[in-house]
């Protein structure tokens, strides 16, 4: 089951948020809500958290292309919103999420796939679940 | 044990990220080394990932103070870094840590103490673990 809020709400929800602090933005944490680990970071502003809200689907703001982009509209790789938490001092919002097969774009479950060693290389720390040339 | 990197290979781990698309900053998630608890969520300059990877203890940059800040520097509440994860597009870093005491300033153990519930409030859902007023 999706968390969802109604329309009565809403504005209840969005008004907790600090979206001055990243001209219109608050950062998001992605965690799987089975196992806590880390899925990925990205930003929302006001429009994306609404979204998030009325649909129970984590919604963000892409940066790069200036627009609302629900994870997994493309891919499937949907996540449902389990679990809303937001920071003390009201700027970053915690989805925990039911995410469907992975969220990182380049086939891993969480997009810290990487870890550094103590050469200040980049350790591959992760299998690959899904190939991304057959999803995108 | 902190995991610190010496002098040679601290510029290949500082190259490794990109800190051009939040004006010199990357997103920084610190998580619970033991129990993968997000604890707090903030900003890093090149000069705050330096000092975190040559001292083993999380260093942020403060916005709204313009300057580096050790976690714990006042509190005593520090961070030993035992594990650094770089996200797939380079521009957030995850952190896990041996928390000591507490990472939020408001006396909780998570910056993460508040969950909204179906009537878009806030429930608390932490327990304070210290108490701010005798502390800062």
């Amino acid at each position: 089951m999706r968390v969802k809020w109604d329309c009565e709400h809403i504005e209840a929800v969005v008004d907790q948020l600090d979206f001055s602090k990243l001209n219109g933005l608050v950062t998001v944490i992605t965690q799987d809500w089975h196992t806590n680990e880390i899925l990925m970071c990205a930003f929302a502003n006001r429009d994306a958290i609404l979204q998030s809200l009325t649909t129970g689907l984590a919604t963000y703001y892409s940066r790069s292309q200036n627009r609302l982009w629900q994870k997994g509209e493309t891919s499937g790789h949907i996540q449902e919103i389990k679990e809303i938490y937001i920071d003390c001092d009201d700027d970053t919002v915690l989805f925990k999420v039911e995410q469907k097969v992975a969220a990182c774009h380049k086939g891993y479950r969480s997009c810290f796939y990487r870890r550094l060693n103590e050469n200040g290389e980049l350790d591959l720390v992760r299998e690959k679940v899904f190939d991304p040339s057959e999803v995108y």
